[in-house]
């Protein structure tokens, strides 16, 4: 074909991280197959769905074999039913919002990775490290990207602090993936004022908040004006499990606007183009899952995750080593010791340990000499794990 | 906010064409609130899933509340228990496809509107009228469009003749939304030779393939050549009823290049960068629907809508009344009768025969003085309807 293609493309590094991994678990397996590997390095949930939400997708499944019961279209924002528990889940939050304000998605990467359709040439401002998603689906709609710096000094939660004064796009993830670390009420203050003075949107990604138990704000409505400058994108994946499900919710404040024209309308007609809803089991299953019952439930699951982090942080914390993440998060973010980079870190553990994580470099290259272990094992390997640790720290 | 956004939204048409609809139906229901009022406008599948189906999506839900059959992510371009049915369900219909060729999504709809992320800015020639989803998709992202006409003299099914030989993307849906309209062999023939010739790709929407009785092209893979020039979108929706389920596939042989590059990779990057796959219990219930057993269960509904498709062509054809469609396609496209306007017959249909259809002027302005009327109501609705035109028409 002689046609043209989207040539943005060609400036995408090829994320060969988790392949590479995979690589090296495999070399060291085939020259040691005995050995009792422990994969730390899991970025997925692992525990079953409540049985209360299974029972209600397999229910919608069935009634949908039923002339009286079938469903066919689904709005394209999602129904109303689910709507309205979205407003109720962040009520119990102490935000309020408009049933308009609140958008179901299948899943917030592919909400973050679409909202790019309605905005148009902006600078982008992305911390580092950081989740892929942000950096590739600007990088392929030709966005010029600017990374903000995360480390040690700011905790890997940067501010504003020395960014000029020109309206630009932020996307802000907290806590965050892969640092953990979690922005507190008074940070997110300040960037919130430093969107409105600079006339600036954020996209906050709070996928993770469910994780959060220190009282840090679960959701960027939570701090004043929050409305007027942000999109939050959220998912069920991690709060309830439903990575395999594929659920989440886009909030678009009607108070979100630029000159008189409505971001919320900007999405809505962009849903209504290119996207004709979520499957109605899954919307039922994800109604009984954000319903404070289901919420119930899923805790039990978040807090076998949390025992594993809070062994692994016990550990860290007798040890002196700094890292990020654990308390309020899923993953914790070690600097790897000796100074070692991070994948030599990673070969280190593989081989002295038998533990696989995640190199903090394939998360950008202020990753580089930082080490990202997750919760999602069970218990008792991440009990063995904790022991290793505590014997080759 | 002082951002920019995208100001190509502003040249998107607003589409009032169903809650004016809505509309004039409400007023005529407030002076006569007695009426009987048949819908033949409806363009959504009616009739419940087949059992095996809803029962395996019921079982699949059940399984991800146990720790020994839970799971997480799927992969972004579906499970391969599916897309090797999908492969099947081609090879059924005389295709050869490998499996890579194979992405399975949550519906025609989102990759129809993201399958303009991997191409440049190409000139757009799309047939009038026309499924609103391609122009809009296109006009989002700044591109120019050309119709191609639609009208009587080649029923409804333009031909590349008056075409330049530039390079193009150029969208074929077949059979049509809205006119029913379906391309023969030869006629498809001539598009994949100009597409080659001119280095153009096609863009073959075949959601409607599952209509097709009298042998024409059920892909336009059937036609040599085609997996040079023509992606293909297919849908589960109206073949098997999954419009409230959400599945579809797309299909992106690896023959389709631009110099060096493949598209199967820039969408697989796509799907990888802005979608995290479809749920597992659609997929489960997919893959049943695609089986040779599911097929055939899904016959059943397609035959009740057939009926409807085939009171309407005895009834036009007695008439003398011109019209496309019905035969391959659960839509039928009538000429208005006396040179009526669109939304004339709307109005007089509605008020004599308390008939509800669809203006033809809504899928474009080729569409004016046409009218839709679908097989989607109650056998017995249609019967009736059929009776009520006998008598007005």
């Amino acid at each position: 074909m002689k046609i043209k293609i989207n040539e943005n493309f060609k400036n995408i590094k090829e994320n060969y991280l988790f392949s590479d991994i995979n690589k090296r678990v495999k070399a060291y397996k085939s020259t040691h197959p005995d050995a009792d590997i422990i994969r730390l390095g899991i970025g997925d949930v692992t525990l079953p769905l409540p049985k209360i939400v299974v029972d209600e997708m397999a229910k919608a499944s069935i009634e949908m074999g039923a002339k009286e019961t079938f469903k066919g279209y689904p709005p394209e924002y999602g129904y109303d039913f689910l709507r309205e528990m979205v407003v109720d889940y962040y009520k119990r939050n102490k935000v309020t919002l408009d049933l308009e304000d609140v958008f179901i998605s299948d899943g917030a990467k592919s909400d973050i990775g679409n909202i790019v359709d309605i905005l148009g040439d902006n600078d982008i401002y992305i911390p580092n490290p950081v989740y892929p998603v942000y950096v590739d689906s600007n990088l392929m709609s030709g966005r010029k990207v600017y990374y903000i710096e995360g480390n040690e000094k700011n905790k890997f939660l940067p501010m504003p602090d020395g960014l000029d004064c020109k309206p630009k796009v932020i996307y802000l993830c907290s806590p965050n993936n892969p640092t953990g670390a979690t922005y507190s009420y008074d940070e997110l203050v300040k960037w919130v004022e430093y969107a409105y003075e600079s006339g600036s949107l954020i996209i906050f990604d709070s996928a993770y908040e469910a994780f959060i138990t220190d009282g840090s704000p679960r959701s960027i409505y939570q701090i004043p004006m929050a409305k007027h400058v942000a999109i939050e994108i959220s998912s069920l994946s991690k709060m309830a499990g439903f990575t395999g499900i594929r659920c989440g919710f886009t909030i678009i404040p009607k108070e979100l606007t630029v000159g008189d024209t409505s971001i919320n309308a900007l999405w809505k007609r962009r849903c209504a183009t290119k996207f004709n809803g979520v499957s109605y089991p899954v919307q039922r299953a994800a109604y009984v899952a954000l319903s404070p019952e289901g919420v119930e439930e899923s805790k039990k699951n978040l807090a076998i995750y949390k025992k594993n982090t809070e062994m692994l942080c016990e550990l860290f914390d007798k040890k002196g080593i700094w890292y990020s993440g654990g308390k309020n998060s899923p993953y914790i973010w070690m600097r790897c010791p000796n100074g070692m980079k991070s994948f030599e870190f990673f070969d280190y553990l593989l081989d002295k340990a038998n533990i696989v994580g995640t190199p903090g470099v394939g998360f950008g290259e202020c990753g580089e000499g930082y080490f990202r272990l997750t919760s999602f094992a069970s218990n008792e390997d991440t009990k063995k794990a904790v022991e290793r640790l505590n014997k080759l720290l």
